[in-house]
């Protein structure tokens, strides 16, 4: 199919056939485990990398994303689209994929997609959050909101914080329905619930990841008692937030990257200066996580370009020595680099 | 190989090798005028674009650019990276790849390889722009610099504005040889020259196209004379220029996205409130291209993310019907959109 182009002009692809087989192949708890521990060694050393907001193409539609970084050795950037009004259509609101290349010599080194992946990496990411910041021995967690990301959010948080326990509530009874129904048998005790108040009783960590762009109040400020972690994953763009400025104003506020955080997270209807910490300096030691039962604990979480950095690494060094990809001749590569010309005469015979 | 995802998970790639063939399918010349057309409508409809200089992450060795733009229908990004060193170690300066996506809901609908099209595309351009600016009648052109543009650029002018004779010089004579060679039967006269004076004689056009990493000075001021069109190339990041101030302040210079250009091109060398064109503008008509037979008019040419667009808007068109490109399982699409956990279930049978 080629002209035997040589090794460095192919890239390893991974489709969505082949990332689900991935996940299965590692299995989903170890997975997000894995995950979980790529993201938390990138947040250790987070100050190495290249950051900058993402750069967004707004339509009226919705918007499309590019997420690059960087640790100087390693490039990534995400593709990423988001289109709420997609799920009346039968699509998805969220699509992506990601690329990783050869800082040294700017070859593409890996492409995958992305949608499956992002899945997992943000419940990988919110799993490792809460271990550090949840109180001591959490076990049931309210998810709110019973979209494509619930799932996988109780699953990470079985896996990484050792959940029992999962009290699902929806405002459309038939999600609650498909996440219990997809999780069932996976080792969680599963609770339907009727209203968010009746998902929060006795849980410890309170998902919030609902859809509707709007300055939406999922959880208001009397439905949160001491003690909790809230870990907020669906306002993570501008004019879309879950959380009433009251909650806000009685927990402690942990971002990944404020400069982002403050134009798209919860925190968008705070002052711009309301302190908040960032989730690598707990990571890291040089800032403090929960300091008592009592705190009120809030990952305002939008998504970080570094996360998917960390779980295209993740792939990269898990394909290896798999039929799990399939290599792409995506990248010219003549025999003499000024030949460009040259090879494109001798491919037409 | 797939679990039939649906029409719009699977996006069409085009590779190395579909892309060479597409080039021989529809024909070198043919296909540069075409390419040509797109850039010159999408120029014509210049301010409708969203515009934004390219995204870069500089390293010791080079750069790794994103390069999106969007006419509000159809979104477009170029992945491209720029490392001279690589030529050293037999790869490629450059390498790139593109996507287009549907603005209205996110999802993707090319991928294509870039690096064989942006030379394509590179070509067009100079030779689109130059048949509004060059001399009535030009028909010589001094090619200096004969690396893997060349031939490009010398079959786009042929195609575009008529060009009958190249006169080719490199500091390397086996660059020049190599190009000599790939451009004997094509149609025009190709006189190998052994300094950058000697290319120059008869020359009404002159293109400068070298790829050393610094300020050179390619034209001296007393090369150039009157009632010639300069189309510089090679001057497309800070620090790497190819023309004499002096050459600079005796012609009337056309850019593309002066932003960019300002950072990137020749013009970096000047004032940053030095007078330029921006070639749009004589294209629809807004403003003067060449004013008289004895002007010297400079392209200072960067490249820009329409000029991309453009060339895979083409590739868009141009494959349909062909077997040129391959569907790839880049996103993913579950039946229900809220049960992306449910379709990775059931992958795992």
């Amino acid at each position: 199919m080629t002209l035997s182009p040589s090794d460095k002009a192919l890239v390893p692809f991974v489709s969505v056939d082949n990332m689900m087989k991935l996940v299965h192949h590692i299995g989903v708890e170890p997975m997000l485990r894995g995950l979980a521990d790529y993201i938390e060694a990138d947040f250790r050393r987070w100050e190495l990398f290249d950051k900058t907001p993402r750069i967004a193409s707004h339509s009226a539609e919705g918007v499309i994303e590019l997420m690059p970084t960087s640790d100087g050795e390693v490039y990534g950037f995400k593709y990423v689209n988001g289109h709420p009004k997609n799920t009346r259509e039968g699509l998805q609101t969220v699509t992506a994929f990601g690329l990783l290349a050869n800082v040294g010599n700017g070859y593409p080194v890996l492409l995958s997609e992305m949608t499956v992946l992002t899945a997992l990496r943000t419940a990988a990411t919110s799993a490792m959050v809460a271990k550090y910041l949840a109180p001591r021995d959490a076990d049931t967690m309210a998810m709110i909101g019973n979209g494509a990301q619930s799932e996988f959010q109780s699953l990470a948080m079985k896996a990484i914080c050792g959940l029992k326990s999962v009290r699902l509530y929806d405002i459309d009874p038939a999600a609650t329905e498909k996440a219990a129904r997809n999780l069932t048998g996976m080792g969680l005790d599963v609770v339907a619930c009727r209203s968010a108040e009746d998902s929060m009783e006795g849980a410890q960590i309170i998902t919030t990841c609902t859809a509707d762009k709007q300055y939406a109040t999922i959880l208001t400020d009397n439905m949160v008692g001491a003690g909790v972690h809230i870990n907020a994953i669906g306002g993570d763009c501008p004019g879309k937030t879950e959380l009433a400025p009251g909650v806000l104003h009685r927990s402690t506020i942990f971002v990944e990257y404020p400069e982002q955080t403050r134009i798209e997270g919860e925190i968008q209807q705070l002052a711009p200066d309301h302190p908040v910490t960032e989730m690598w300096q707990v990571i890291n030691g040089t800032a403090r996580g929960r300091t008592s039962p009592e705190e009120i604990t809030l990952f305002d979480s939008v998504g970080f370009a570094i996360e998917d950095f960390s779980a295209l690494r993740y792939v990269r060094d898990h394909i290896a020595g798999t039929d799990l990809y399939m290599d792409l001749d995506l990248l010219a590569d003549p025999d003499d680099p000024r030949d460009l010309f040259g090879m494109l005469l001798r491919a037409g015979g």
